[in-house]
């Protein structure tokens, strides 16, 4: 990444969360909140999903942010499905993904149920977001880096079709509903990456000393238990670990609880490690896609 | 009410609401849970919404329980609306409403994102419904009643179809998600309050000695600040007050915060009273009744 001349900053990927869709709105009427902080690029505003915010629901007919891959993107069919015909859109307006993209840096401001304070999730190891969201962690509190790799091309996020992304995750929030003090925190941080930028392309940002942070890597996704794929969930999330996002989980803890009283404990990783992290504990959204948690390892790294 | 001889313990009435649905499915699978509890009635166990369970929603078409007004049910339009059908279908089966229902209790089990505990709401000065759970006050932690009294023909709630209902309200929990501990707790209750149906139909629940409860009644609902009817909310609830169900709210004290961070203070009652106690503070399902809270006025009673 050189200079980085044109950034989007966006709300409402999923409709009903109303964080980024808050902000993007009181931008869109007060735009002093934005346009002075980053003079040497143009900041562009965007609802990813209007149709869904109506709804106050994530989406429609499908998840507007799995719909980004260049095979979704590429392809003419589901044109009934909103979200594919919406995806397109925006790959038009912002991208298109790939090289040639108009965009240099999207923001897309999201909101988790789970315990997650302030995650920053970069999709790729990005000289500028990695400094950047370095340098947020340590002037905000409850501020996280999970890194979450995927070849660009087959991501399906919308922030990849830009040439770099950072999805600002802000938990726990109920979806459907707004925190005041989740919007308070999340508004300071999105202005702050603005002036990062802004330090970026003067060359500044680069200078400063490296930064010593926990790195969340993405290791792999944990279902519920079930009788078959199909049957609903046979237990819940363990008491022990609900709410706990970013804590160390070793082979033996205690991870699903069932509903007739009896613990399931976990049993470490096939290659044979003992120890996860796990995030995204009993997200809502992501029921319906059969993640419980998401599980990660945690690394320290100077960036 | 004299002898209670026929109950049903509904769930998933708001196909997101878990707890109840989790917990009609596993007794549905383990009728020991609850079959030998009050042998001198029949219970019945039932899912309000299934086609909304399957959606993981509150509902497909519309709020099913907000369809069992007596208009509602003798009406015959809306017949392409789910729910319009559901409320006659389960009315034909558990009704009908009115003098002639043949369910004597009704137990419909709800959740909310707000935090609320264990709410319990009648809605009418029934005494059994009274006495049963003035004594789970004692019994439970977090237990709290919540009088909503509605003429009952025009009362929309599921419940209403019966001679007696208790609406066990119990938060905070995500909509679409399960907590392990709220349904170990939720389930114990709902056992006890079979328990307790058996000990009134033995006219033992009647000798015992009144119990002093304190009853939060309805007084009106509170919206979202908003610029005219229908514009997006132009307040977020105070975080001073989110999460605090059930406390004294006080004329000057802080209820909203706008977007540029400035306070919104509680203005006293147009009749000149002073305090509130408000509930269903910030519950996601309600930003789209324009439903900020529920405002009540708190009363110590003997029961």
């Amino acid at each position: 990444m050189t200079t980085i001349k044109n950034i989007v900053v966006a709300g409402g990927t999923h409709g009903n969360e109303r964080t980024g869709v808050a902000l993007v709105q009181k931008w869109m009427e007060n735009p002093g909140c934005y346009n002075t902080l980053c003079p040497s690029a143009n900041v562009q505003l965007v609802y990813g999903n209007p149709e869904a915010m109506r709804l106050n629901r994530r989406y429609r007919d499908h998840d507007l942010n799995r719909a980004f891959s260049q095979v979704c993107l590429d392809s003419t069919a589901d044109v009934d499905q909103y979200e594919f015909r919406r995806a397109r859109e925006l790959n038009k307006l912002f991208g298109p993904k790939g090289a040639n993209t108009k965009t240099d840096l999207l923001l897309d401001v999201h909101n988790t149920g789970s315990n997650m304070g302030l995650c920053l999730i970069l999709s790729a190891r990005d000289p500028f977001t990695m400094k950047a969201s370095a340098v947020l962690t340590q002037e905000f509190e409850d501020t996280w880096i999970y890194y979450q790799p995927e070849e660009r091309s087959v991501s399906p996020y919308f922030g990849t079709v830009a040439k770099a992304d950072v999805c600002i995750e802000i938990g726990p929030q109920q979806h459907g509903t707004l925190n005041a003090s989740i919007f308070e925190r999340s508004e300071k941080l999105v202005q702050r990456y603005l002036e990062l930028t802004e330090e970026w392309n003067r060359g500044q940002l680069q200078t400063r000393a490296p930064i010593k942070v926990d790195v969340y890597t993405q290791l792999r996704d944990l279902g519920y238990p079930k009788a078959w794929a199909g049957a609903p969930i046979a237990a819940m999330i363990h008491p022990d670990l609900d709410g706990h996002d970013y804590c160390e989980l070793k082979k033996g803890d205690k991870l699903f609880r069932t509903f007739d009283g009896k613990d399931i404990l976990y049993e470490g990783e096939a290659d044979g490690s003992t120890s996860v992290w796990p995030i995204f504990i009993n997200e809502p959204a992501y029921y319906e896609k059969d993640i419980a948690m998401s599980l990660t390892v945690k690394t320290e790294e100077m960036w």
